[in-house]
């Protein structure tokens, strides 16, 4: 809340009003008064204003509308650290020039199938392996995750082929088992703002992957990300994976212009989640391409050796060899912007 | 899935694949060879077809689309259930010919202010009580409610004004403490779809509200029902509260279009909650009597004694004054409708 | 414009060549140094700054944001003229206390069935006529409308029934013929920025009704009036039809809280179109009384004798019989409102 | 329409209606009982159903839902045409090997400063010159465009440059006029269902560029070009510049998927709009690159030399500097795809 805009029928007594809850917060006024309304500027620094103070004077009979300039999340910010953050996973870094690929199934269905498709997109090139031990799923009879067994099936790939492991964490109360087999803690879109869920893993040292939200803004993520760090994990990254539009030709509408934005706006890595955003397995290998393009510091990938007899999702997971041919474009596009991958 | 298009390219024995698959489901198949695409319909009863069975036929390479006709919800159909479902909670019934009322600030800030908002509310016809003990806050530097000590004063304006108390629940953990002071159960719009949460609310006996998520739609919101309703919970209302737009003017867009729609779908209450979607008091009565006048089984709407001094949204706070002025209106509209207030 | 945010880079020599630039335009400025960012406020009649001199502001390197408080349009605006503006359309008044039911069928398809039509509403309580000469129809295999003779028969309905004609403009060289038969010139949607086409309409005498676009915003839709008041004709209603969102079970999401917004922001009438807005006949007559509860100055209903052999949009047209019934609860919503209908 | 899914209560009674009307189509019927549904396929060429008959099948009180599979659009369908459309423009090749840069300032502005603009971008690598006569601008106050002194201004650089001209058209009556200036005839996003626009340049013989609508979804967009193709003109290309969500970062989400989607669907070039879509100059060549990888075949860039004297849209423009890099970067991505730029 930096600047207070005065509703016409406003009065002198208004005025002093607003001003004196301002100066009760510690901070002084600027009045700007115009041909049409009354501006009050606040002076200094209004990051600390609390945002039940500003509701406060957004409540206001007098006010019409408050505007906030200064930026609500601050540790995230690129204003906080210049600098890159750069997360090391069991020596992997992600941030760092090197753009990485995580790869794997939607979910962990067996020992068999994991460490088929672990030994497959290891070989092409991914350096993480990612699959779901919880699954969200929309029906609740649909096949919900092999829980703590699938989690160390992920671990026992990771064993085998080195790759650390990312998986999603839906329950507060399973995050004491996952900190034994997860190297990454995955919060996905639908408990993007699952705020309990957020500042729990704000309390542990693992890193922390969070999706954008269905229909989240930007902002609203940055601040999913500031509620995590707030807790004192600051090893938090982010995870495009398609806004939700009226389109349907598409199952999401990726928004490839929010790797740009958040590069300016935040310090964090940004990794792109092509094969959620566009739900078909042949639109995913150029929308990867654009994302290395745009700048990102990450993809993350569906593959399957068997698509269709995968429990979730195999419609937009890629073969082995398209992995493969995938990963080929990837990396000249890397080079091509500066990086490598 | 009750119909399977197949590509153009699709070879007979592609289509004996899918065939042969779907006798693997206890199902059998009609095909329609049109001029253009090669149809095949499923007959037997497909709502029994599992979530990951149907993606695996969607992941089949000759497949280009799989098609739904029966829906993914079957608790919360009204092909399930032909009458309304009435919700008893103390007494006041959900979903009969009364509209009730729950009012009540956003969030619980003090015993006093409690008392004071709830006896005016009672005074001038609200059946319920509402109030946020724990609060999903955008910012983790924000007020995020008095926890147990909240739900302590909610009991007591029950027990001091007659009125059962509706509250949220954020996290499972918090669910044992609430059965003490809670009559209905919340799940707030950014837990819509926190499955975890939706299994947990399932397995008690109190009722369960479960708010529309920010850009959840109304089949989805139907599934966040059959969620608890598979657990064993039949005392399911849902309750719209606007949903995500481009439109400014408003914080979120009020879906009016949904009580009618719900009405055909489902046999559940529906609640409508202007004061959230329209974010300024003065749009709160209107929408309330469009919500009656649609055919709304209940409305929520936000009361503060002293919407200046509110720790959240204050500013869609109705006075106690436009409180009752906006349910004389109600009342009106109500009988129009050929219902009460 | 009214209020420039500076980067945080920005430099003294900056700043003044902000002001500069400002004063260059006849208004002064009020510099606002905070902690983090300085703040510009523009002092004077900043209604009158052009697009392109806030654009070229905009422009310059070292400003971050540009606000803006006073509303782009100024003819439209409530602030410009304080009573609602009653249009009279040969003798029948919209804006005023009656609320206004415009029916009949989608596209004008023949004589005989407009005139069957046109008795019907007319005995069920309708004050307008409507149907399509020219219909914008999504394909160009499709029905395109009778064109002229298709206003002749509109207008032969008006004289038999007194019912003055409202009726869709999609082309500026059809318009000298449309003044012909024409009472109510409609702009539809997909034709709300048609800014060429609105300027047309602005330099005539008739009375124009503007659709809201699909996807525009409510301030967009009122720039939209403002084009064709701009030209002289102020006698400009607003229709409100339901705008784009991901919800895929009713056409369109009705905003109606458009209604209570317009009617604060400006003086001019505002219609609502629910059949166009739910695509669906049963979801019609709930949203037409939930309209009028919310304010509307009137309603716009399809209504067809033979829906099964409409040529546009049958499904969502009422039988005669339905229209009645909703004619019925429409008077008496609009009673408990202190209106009549 | 290929699919009549039948309400739960339609009688025998009813298939027969449906059959029958489908026969008097021409077509025939395959029924399928469902446990739940009776499905009625329609066998034949259900491309030429008209849009009027599916209506008044899907108007029948007995019909539940109508699905379609043939898509709507025939003459811009790859299952058409199989190889990629080329469009030649005074020798330049639109849709080949080579992805084609079309540069300039949002509008004509003068002489001189066109002239300025077309030398840079010509120096650096662009190879059409776009700029606006006439001007779509959201207030009727602002700079509407020099009109026909633009065009003229245009062709003189084309001249001068040697590169073809791409400029929009906003009113049917100045097309004879455009005819003598333009090369390609931009239909801009808010004429994008302005339907009698797209069907008088579909009877020219320059090539069309259209531009999505705002939120037009990927069919719609490739019904607008059946528009134009249907009357004759088959030199289409197709131009995403983001569409409307609720994300606020960036003025319009780019959707970049579309690329891949319309490269199956459609044998019509594609081109890509960054500027327009950020809004922003340093969002605009990360868009760009990611444009190409995406496999875009060409790029629309404003570039200004003096983005603060701008009259439209200076904030997103590049400057000439900015624009050889950004050409530099397209050039190596463009190899890295297998093109070139």
């Amino acid at each position: 809340m930096d600047i207070i805009v005065l509703k016409r029928s406003a009065t002198t007594a208004d005025m002093e009003a607003v001003t004196k809850k301002i100066e009760s917060m510690g901070l002084t006024t600027n009045i700007s008064k115009g041909t049409e309304r009354t501006i009050v500027g606040v002076i200094g620094d209004t990051s600390k204003i609390l945002e039940e103070d500003a509701a406060s004077v957004r409540a206001m009979a007098c006010v019409e509308d408050v505007m906030s300039i200064v930026k609500p999340y601050k540790l995230a910010s690129r204003d906080f650290q210049k600098d890159n953050t750069v997360i090391d996973v069991r020596g992997i870094k992600i941030g760092g020039k090197k753009v990485q690929v995580i790869a794997g199934p939607c979910a962990v269905e067996s020992h068999k199938v994991l460490m088929g498709i672990a030994d497959k997109v290891k070989e092409h090139g991914a350096s993480f392996i990612r699959g779901g031990a919880y699954k969200p799923r929309t029906s609740p009879y649909s096949f919900q995750g092999l829980g703590e067994e699938g989690m160390k099936i992920l671990a026992e790939a990771r064993n085998r082929t080195g790759m650390p492991v990312v998986t999603e964490l839906m329950d507060p109360r399973d995050l004491e088992k996952m900190m034994e087999y997860a190297d990454i803690i995955q919060i996905g879109a639908r408990n993007m703002q699952n705020f309990r869920l957020l500042l729990e893993v704000g309390m542990i040292d693992k890193p922390v992957l969070i999706k954008r939200g269905l229909c989240a803004t930007i902002e609203e993520w940055l601040m999913a990300a500031e509620y995590v760090m707030s807790r004192g994990n600051h090893n938090v990254m982010l995870c495009e994976r398609g806004i939700r539009t009226f389109e349907r030709a598409t199952r999401n509408t990726l928004d490839l212009s929010a790797v740009p934005v958040l590069k300016k706006l935040t310090h964090l890595p940004v990794i792109v989640d092509p094969s959620h955003a566009v739900g078909k397995r042949d639109l995913v290998a150029p929308m990867a391409r654009a994302a290395v393009a745009a700048g990102a510091d990450g993809i993350m990938i569906e593959v399957h050796t068997c698509p269709e007899e995968a429990l979730s999702d195999g419609e937009q997971s890629l073969l082995p060899d398209q992995f493969a041919a995938m990963m080929a474009e990837i990396r000249i596009i890397a080079q091509a912007v500066g990086r490598e991958a």
